[in-house]
């Protein structure tokens, strides 16, 4: 006690008394904020995080000093105030000091009804909340009156042997130590752990004198906000239950009245006419001083008005850019204040299909979130399947075991996706979020039968081809049926948000981008180009999948460059589309990249097929494709040793690339390629492929008669890449950390089979994230810094860039920025996530 | 000729002469030698590089000034001087100045023979060397008559349109601009560059009087030397054969006779013991003062000795081992000196049967030489064949398309092993040079049919199983049928050197040890202990791997344990074994590291046997099957990831360690076993298994009452451990390095697929070496040294080690060596090799 207080346990909240968030609570500090604006408050005391842990511990502080701030023989109510509000915490706890001497001398004069429903309130929650009793103990529906107050007073006798507690003092340390314990426990600490609350985050209290909501003339409590949380709309919104306290109006909407003028039925504006005009002011008050949307909590007592506390109204993501956007064009905030209240990567939320957050679903299935939003359609079981369904307008979920370059065009045709295997940077998983397709992988409690076609979920239920799901990328759910879907909201406000963004960073942001609708949402979520640009897919249609598969079949240079030609017209079309869209701003093609192995059939009827088509015998296509199997793909023969290896195809590319930038230029803007080589550990790998690629120049240049002009870079995937930065980037106009790739290498891990463990490595905290997720600092950070100054350092206007998956990451971002990094390139849908990210980081870093 | 003549185009040699390596080559330097050895050699005239260079562009020097060196109109010859003699040089030409006159002049006082012989030999070979004639153009055996000779003018006049010349200048002239001409054609550049002669090696010619060799008395030519070339023997060895020139004895052996008395023949020593004794004592001169075994080319002529040459008698690896320790014992060279006289990779051929490199064998593939050695035996194509061969002493070579870890038993039952697929680091290299069979991979024009059991070459040929072949593993060669074998030499000489390289060296030296066999071999060769014992082959035996398969299907960590209780005493033999080879000397054991799908069968027998045995649905084998597959095995959930999340793996391997530990140090010496955990890329991987093996020990302190020491190490596999690796090294005792798993993420990489295109890498010099042969000191290297220095930062006393496949190399030795490194470990076989190569570095390093 003697310890405890020189800390000042408990202070009257007060205009000038000092409260601080960090030892009261955000609660407390919110009071005072309140009492600052002359809202008639009840008077309040603020514990301090140490007094309630004090309280926790045994240590009670002067509660008879405490009372004695209050009026003679107070009601009191208790509230917690941790922190930040999301933490949680113990419920309110009302009407302390009811006792049975007190309840006696109410009943005259307020009546037997009000004085019963105050102490029958009391008892009820010492009983659940302080004493720990079983719910059912009281009868629930009970009507306040002195029978069924005396009934719950007996039934407390009997189950705990004890009179219920009559000294008020007694009550308040009670409740307080109850509520000091609550926090304190394994699963309440577990629960604000889950929200990012630290380890050692503190609970205040707070001690306030009831102004109670029942009594004779109108009283009653109710709740007020001045915007819909939805779309951020100006609209009251509220309730109010006569007769009622705490949050009342709420729970029983059955009694509870509207606000404002409403045709169906009596409102408060009509009921108290004066209260509720008193109730605008404040509402405008905290707008304009507080400088934030609130919620506030009312009671009016016999007429009075008294504000007992006010919260930041819950809002959706969507509601809170345009409340931030609305605020800031009313002056309350600068434009960089309101891009500070919006989280980049709520965005997300506004960007897709959502599940209506006010629908209660049970999921059949909890995967991993790969590509947020959601979607309702009926499974099918492969890509052929999907595309089938997708022709005839009908929505289906894609399910497989895991997907691979062929299914890219399935999974464009589906409205959502589902794997069994991967994690966040499977194929799955990076393809759906590139498409902005919905997608949950690694659901490795499913049981696939393809051969059925039916999906076994782990508690025995069997789901069959044509059974409608939702997918739910963004919690990583499958649910049953459908439910009720928000759309996705891309408002003026969110394009004034993202205007300001633009103004305010410093980085730049480019999408990656394969297709023309890719290039078509980067261009209209305003990237600043595309930063990489795979071509791989492109060799997937099927008239095209034919001619790749000659060209592997070819046995001279010759006969493969012959077989490529057929796929150069279709290339210069991929790429001239491509630029037409982009309107001049640069385009960087990363040339072709995966294996071989990867166009060839795996099963005997797709060989036989093949060898039917070739005119070759089957063994030869047998040998031929096992041959090319690798055992790891990842590392094996593709990339530029593609490029050095069997150098046609990047002949044919370049070639196509440079006769579609003289075709558009022709008509349009001057379209300078960049030309990007994957997986290059080596100098000597880029000059000798310069070397081609510049021959193909002076080839089109001799064709066409227009100057060529190319920028050559490397996409930086390698440790050894980076490491050697200084010598690549001596034939280099840019370097692009790939930061998937440098990501695998540098940890030995595929992205594709880590997420058989991912979850139990970040669970157990071996790995504090799943690095393919938020950009490892710490290791490939370091090697992005290697590379980056290196390069820099040998060709000082080395252009740097990070096209990785991180590149729509706020972490990431920062990251860039600070090594200096001219643009960060990310899926297109993640653009404007980006864009504010930057804008964060360009603020953040300003600050100090 | 002007700025020629300052730099001095020709000098005589003479014992004071400046006679330089690097301006005029070896041989005009030897000959200076042997001259200051006042042995009787006929005038010589050396060109310098720069003058020959001169010839070859067109810039004669002054011939007459030359000439005028010479007594009155001599014969010449002119030879080849080139810094290194290994890097060849245009064929010796003789008797120049022969001409009408000339020969006319001679045959009165040596007779038509003798005079007929001369001249046809310049006849011929200036029609061959110099006017670039056919070599049919001449009767090969042709007697020398007045006869022949006039038929071969006649001849080379109607070839030539012009008269054969007939002025000495002329003839000179003609000689040197021809020679000079040949060293500088493409072929020859391309021929010395293989030999590693820099693109600018200059030639040097020696202008020689003759030693004619031929004319009345005893006169003749004859090549000696002192020892024999194979085993390095003292021996006598050479031919003499009179009225010839040149090495002439060396090509008609017919004609020749022996040096030293022979009952087969007469012999030099016989017929002119003078001048047998003086060649003894001439090469004991060799020996002792130019401190080499040399073969002296000499001629006599009427009795009178000449020396004309002298060349380092060519010797077998073996034999340059003898002769080095012979001459250290004998005082001539320092040991030190004796060790920098043998190239450490040179021992491979010791230490391995060799083809005999005088039988002259047409291979019938050519492919990657992975582990040398050469054996013979009947062609299988299974690991199950190899067996059952070697149950009956059969020897066999295994032939597959690539090999896998259930093949280890096979390979180690088999002779050799040829592989389709891989490169120098695939799994079948790798394992080969472990168990030091010979093998050959790479061998991807091939066609294996299994079914049929043939094997199909290039050609069309076809063998099957059964067909016996020598596989050459040193040249990377399959040769039909049986061929003649040298046996491995490991004789006293080679011991002696070692000792003396232990002295030396200040690096240690353990071997790559997984069986019991291996250790045998490793103590054999003084290794300092097992710096790298792998794990996971005990797993693959026939009951073991019932026991592994029990463990993946079961469902709970307990039935997991359970299955895994039963491997318990088998390892603990295994290592108790090992630990008894080892006698006290340290072995550190990597815990288990491939991933589970490798104890899986793949095809549908086998998982229907499977299932069988464990008693489940075969639906089930086959999902789990699937469910473990991986698309990059080598990035997948393995090693210490396995040690996570499925630790009861290496709960029981560290209790057997530990119980074996126990039971070998109540009868012998004390072990610490150390623990190696593969795969690590954060340092809470170590800190979680390390709680884990710590309750172990404990567990078994408690159950033997003997106290347990251990140390625990890392090996640094992925370039995230090498840049942790001061937060790793703060859990660790040592920290190996892995540079082969290392190599393969810092390149992204795989080693078991880089085979496919490493060869057309390494030939094009995209990279200057296959990296997983010669440690990437740029890439790789830096990885290490940033390991190392950030280890050592965090813990001074770290122990510092390379295990993987570049330890036995010389330059990862001297690397390992300057970056501080404690050891290098390296497969057993190669533990001489690294042991005389740390020697080199230590001195190497001395001379700076």
């Amino acid at each position: 006690m003697q310890k405890l207080a020189t800390f000042k346990p408990f202070t009257e909240i007060t205009p000038t008394a000092s409260i601080i968030v960090a030892q009261h609570g955000g609660r407390a500090k919110c009071l005072q904020r309140l009492r600052r604006l002359n809202m008639p408050m009840p008077k309040s005391i603020a514990l301090s995080f140490e007094a309630v842990h004090g309280i926790a511990s045994g240590r009670m502080p002067d509660l008879d000093r405490l009372m004695r701030v209050f009026d003679e023989a107070p009601l009191l109510s208790v509230r917690p105030s941790s922190e930040d509000p999301d933490w949680g915490g113990p419920g309110a706890i009302l009407n302390i000091g009811m006792s049975d001497t007190r309840y006696e001398e109410m009943i005259p004069r307020k009546g037997e009804a009000v004085a019963s429903r105050l102490y029958l309130r009391f008892i009820q929650t010492w009983a659940a909340q302080v004493a720990h009793l079983d719910d059912d103990l009281f009868d629930a529906d009970a009507s306040p009156t002195r029978v069924t107050v005396e009934a719950a007073l007996r039934a407390y006798e009997m189950e705990t042997d004890e009179q219920f507690p009559q000294d008020p003092a007694v009550q308040l340390t009670g409740v307080l130590r109850s509520m000091a314990r609550a926090w304190e426990t394994t699963s309440a600490r577990l629960l604000r752990q889950a929200k990012n609350a630290p380890a050692d985050a503190g609970l205040g209290l707070i001690v306030q004198g009831m102004a109670l909501g029942v009594g004779p003339d109108e009283s009653g409590s109710g709740v007020i906000q001045f915007i819909e949380p939805v779309a951020g709309r100006p609209q009251i919104t509220g309730r109010y239950l006569s007769q009622s306290q705490g949050r009342d109006a709420l729970a029983d909407r059955a009694g509870a009245i509207y606000l404002t003028r409403d045709p169906r039925g009596p409102s408060l504006e009509e009921l108290c006419p004066e209260v509720f005009d008193k109730l605008i002011e404040y509402g405008e008050e905290c707008r304009r001083r507080l400088r934030e949307e609130m919620q506030i909590e009312f009671v009016i007592n016999s007429g009075n008005l008294s504000i007992l506390d006010a919260v930041r109204v819950p809002r959706s993501a969507r509601a809170n850019v345009a409340i931030a956007v609305s605020m800031a064009r009313d002056g309350i905030l600068t434009p960089a204040e309101a891009l500070l209240r919006v989280e980049p990567r709520a965005l997300n939320e506004l960007l897709h299909r959502q599940v209506d957050p006010m629908h209660t679903v049970t999921p059949l299935l909890q995967g991993v979130a790969a590509s947020p939003g959601a979607a309702t359609g009926r499974i099918v079981f492969t890509s052929d399947r999907a595309e089938a369904m997708a022709a005839q307008d009908e929505a289906c979920i894609l399910v497989k075991r895991e997907t691979n370059p062929e299914d890219v065009r399935g999974m464009h045709a589906a409205q959502g996706v589902l794997t069994e295997k991967g994690g966040m940077s499977s194929h799955a998983a990076v393809i759906a979020r590139g498409l902005g397709v919905p997608c949950v992988v690694g659901a490795n409690m499913i049981r696939l039968n393809r051969r059925e076609k039916t999906l076994r979920l782990p508690g025995g239920k069997l789901l069959r081809e044509g059974d409608v799901v939702t997918l739910d990328g963004s919690a990583g759910t499958l649910i049953d049926g459908p439910v009720p879907l928000l759309e996705p909201a891309t408002d003026a406000a969110l394009g004034t948000l993202l205007e300001w963004a633009d103004e305010v960073r410093d980085i730049g942001v480019r999408a990656n981008a394969d297709t023309v609708e890719d290039a078509r949402i980067a261009r209209d979520f305003n990237a600043e180009g595309i930063g990489l640009c795979r071509t791989e897919h492109m060799f997937f249609e099927e008239n095209r999948l034919t001619v790749m598969r000659e060209m592997i079949f070819a046995d001279t240079a010759e006969a493969r460059a012959d077989a490529l030609k057929q796929l150069l017209p279709m290339q210069r079309s991929d790429f001239g589309r491509l630029f037409d869209i982009m309107e001049g701003r640069p385009v960087c093609i990363r040339l072709f990249d995966p294996p071989l192995h990867e166009f060839l059939p795996h099963d005997r009827a797709g060989m036989l097929e093949l060898a039917g088509s070739l005119g070759r015998p089957l063994a030869e296509v047998q040998h031929r494709v096992e041959a090319l199997q690798e055992y790891n793909p990842m590392l094996g023969l593709r990339g530029v040793r593609l490029g050095i290896t069997v150098p046609e195809i990047y002949d044919m590319q370049a070639r196509a690339i440079f006769e579609a930038a003289v075709d558009v230029g022709k008509t349009g803007n001057r379209v300078v390629p960049e030309i990007m080589l994957p997986l290059v550990s080596a100098k000597r790998e880029v000059e000798v492929v310069r070397a081609r690629i510049d021959t193909i120049a002076a080839a089109v240049r001799a064709d066409t008669g227009v100057e060529i002009d190319y920028k050559l870079g490397v996409i930086v995937e390698t440790p050894r890449a980076a490491l050697k930065a200084d010598e690549i980037a001596a034939h280099c106009a840019f370097l692009s950390f790939g930061t998937n790739d440098l990501t695998q290498m540098t940890y030995g891990l595929s992205r594709d089979d880590a997420g058989r463990f991912m979850g139990s490595y970040t669970r157990q905290g071996v790995f504090p994230e799943d690095p393919f997720h938020v950009l490892d600092r710490d290791g490939v950070g370091e090697l992005l810094s290697i590379g980056a100054n290196r390069g820099r350092a040998a060709k000082p206007d080395l252009v740097l860039s990070l096209c990785g998956e991180h590149g729509g990451n706020s972490e990431s971002i920062a990251f860039c920025r600070e090594a200096g990094f001219d643009y960060v390139s990310c899926s297109p849908y993640r653009v404007p996530v980006a864009r504010l990210a930057a804008a964060h980081a360009a603020l953040k870093s300003a600050e100090f």
